[in-house]
């Protein structure tokens, strides 16, 4: 028997669902699951996309160019001019979810080997990618007590070596949901320039910025025109996750064309996609009025529910639809496994993401968990009540105290 | 301004989409081009799994398994059993196109440097993926002579080394159209279980043989359960190339776990296709034996206009809807531009891929063209009509018999 690679061996399982087969269980049980595990919004996809869908016209469902169709580049190219990124239908180049646009920008721009810093906690796919394309991933460490800030760029600078290439930024962040304050940006747009550094920009979560807070694209800034690409998706945006739709964006013309060629090589995008994410952008602002007022709502809810339990600190994060809190626990893996295995609360438990999967530091985030508020409120408060319970009565419950001191 | 990766200046342009400015040029001249270039037919895709589109009815767009949905994949089991494949869902995973599958087979399971042996001429995309994995492609010359039939194992034998991992085959072939009989299949088997190696089967041409002929998967073959992994997709069958639908099936377990991991990384296939792909598997009979007789009559008029054409030879393909042609012409890619920029009959040029993309042996193929029957019988007999005015006149034709010599 022919046997695997290295990189099918060593390529990290997903952190998100490595716990599903306890949840399965623990419905077959007749259990209630509420997932907060998983960023699925149960948010609806505007309308005007899901008809988009339903009133397809053609008869062949054919490819379209491997940079995106121009119609719906050109479309895209409004919606990111009416947010000041200045840009052009040939900057865009159209992939299957942000997942191939990350696969991409890695390809084109690092060499097996090279390093990227990314600061910690992280998508914990970024791991994955790096896997598939011999890259080096440099954590760098950004701490829960003063709510997941951009580190001090002197920690950046003691990573940099003659391999570091780029720096991932995920902005709002998963999984911390802190939004980068326009200074942290103008220090890191400083450091990109000193180290001539290319600076990817994850943004699938741009429109999930809260209490009138601005949300600051490295696009924004002046100078970093050759160095900054943005890896974008419609699956947030748009509560569209399983149209796998999204793009990269440039400006530096080598990126374009060499990572055009690892579009052609795939040949397409898929055309119902970007037919519907043409209409996407016709979105009404109330839509995301609307949206944006639920997400509040909800982290209010979750973010006092948890803050106010015994031992738990949990940050009030200015975007996305995650919280990484911090419960008086001994491990983060053995407690949302025992959650799902031993406890119960009204005959209902909670998912909840392990923090260590998003950390690439050993030992990190031990006693960190992340929820995405992608239920209702009503759901939430019932998930924090069980919560609330199981912490109580927890085998593994560590004071907080004494996690200060260890 | 930092420099692109190694990756990213190798990795090869599409050469059939490089003529596509000087198309782009003769029709805003005002000429006709009749695209015999690329594998995009004007068949219509099944009306059921259009249908399925525009009847969808969820509200959240969402995610689906990594591995792709169960009801598709139990769906599609129905499917490749109803062809002798004798799997089950776990055998399945579904992918973005056969693109995907061929990528993720490869990282699963080559290392770089590794080696694949490929019967050239060969899909070119397989070097830009190869490239992609730091994978090395091994080609293996077969002759218009004979068809394109599979070199004597002998020659495989002489190019593997202990880098050789994998041979990948086509079939029926892009580009030849050339269907492998039993006897090859099981001279393959062979190969394949002495050297231990794992044997890619892609399949994108299935049910696209012609003249009663049978296709032969590896899947066929018994004792292969380990090596085997097809990639399929749904792009040709069912005229839905903009669909983005593939699958990787293999009964390696060890090959399925690792796949998964790169799946899950890039999160999910799409779900629209997956539910069209649901309803494309009911696609009636008569569909496709409309279509094959509809290809095989193509095919018919392109083979006999061609080989009626002085100093032409083009062998009769069993299966895909590609043939390979040798022209009377000092260089193929000279030939094809000159056809768009220099050339009109009637108002009117044909577009073909030159067979050097095809190969990978430098020098090869420098006469001989690849054409896509993807046109009706009217166009291509129009197209024909022009490529044998155009052999009269070109400059740098050069006679049968010069070339036979050369």
């Amino acid at each position: 028997m022919p046997i695997i690679s290295n990189k099918g061996q060593h390529m990290p399982a997903s952190p998100i669902r490595k716990l599903t087969p306890f949840a399965e269980k623990a419905k077959s049980e007749g259990k209630k699951v509420y997932h907060l595990n998983i960023g699925q919004p149960d948010i609806e996809t505007p309308e005007g996309m899901l008809n988009a869908v339903k009133n397809i016209d053609f008869k062949v469902w054919a490819y379209t160019a491997s940079e995106g169709t121009l119609s719906y580049r050109k479309k895209l190219t409004e919606y990111y001019n009416k947010l000041d990124y200045n840009i052009a239908p040939e900057n865009i180049i159209v992939t299957t979810g942000g997942s191939e646009a990350i696969t991409i920008a890695m390809m084109t721009c690092l060499n097996p080997g090279d390093e990227v810093i990314i600061p910690e906690p992280f998508y914990a796919n970024y791991n994955g990618f790096a896997c598939q394309s011999d890259i080096v991933v440099k954590p760098i460490l950004s701490y829960i007590d003063n709510g997941f800030a951009l580190p001090a760029i002197s920690e950046f600078e003691k990573l940099i070596t003659d391999r570091t290439k780029a720096i991932i930024i995920c902005n709002p962040n998963n999984p911390t949901g802190y939004l980068y304050s326009q200074k942290e940006m103008q220090a890191l747009k400083e450091l990109v320039l000193k180290y001539d550094l290319y600076l990817f920009s994850d943004e699938a979560y741009r429109e999930f910025c809260y209490d009138g807070r601005d949300f600051i694209s490295p696009m924004h800034l002046d100078g970093l025109e050759e160095n900054v690409i943005v890896m974008d998706t419609v699956s947030k945006r748009y509560s569209a996750c399983g149209a796998r739709l999204g793009c990269l964006i440039t400006k530096n013309k080598e990126v374009l064309k060499a990572a055009l060629k690892f579009a052609q090589a795939r040949l397409s995008p898929g055309l119902v996609e970007q037919i519907a994410g043409e209409a996407a952008v016709d979105t009404p602002d109330a839509y995301f009025e609307t949206v944006n007022k639920e997400y509040t709502h909800r982290r209010d809810v979750l973010v006092n529910a948890l803050n106010q339990m015994d031992g738990v600190f949990c940050p009030n994060p200015g975007g996305a639809f995650y919280v990484v809190a911090k419960f008086p626990i001994d491990n983060a893996d053995r407690f949302c496994q025992w959650m799902l295995e031993s406890f119960s609360y009204h005959n209902a438990t909670v998912m909840m993401a392990p923090a260590t999967g998003f950390y690439s530091t050993p030992g990190a985030g031990q006693n960190e968990v992340r929820m995405a508020y992608v239920l209702n409120s009503n759901d939430l408060k019932s998930a924090m009540n069980c919560l609330q319970e199981a912490l109580k009565v927890y085998p593994g419950r560590v004071e907080a105290e004494a996690l200060a001191d260890s």
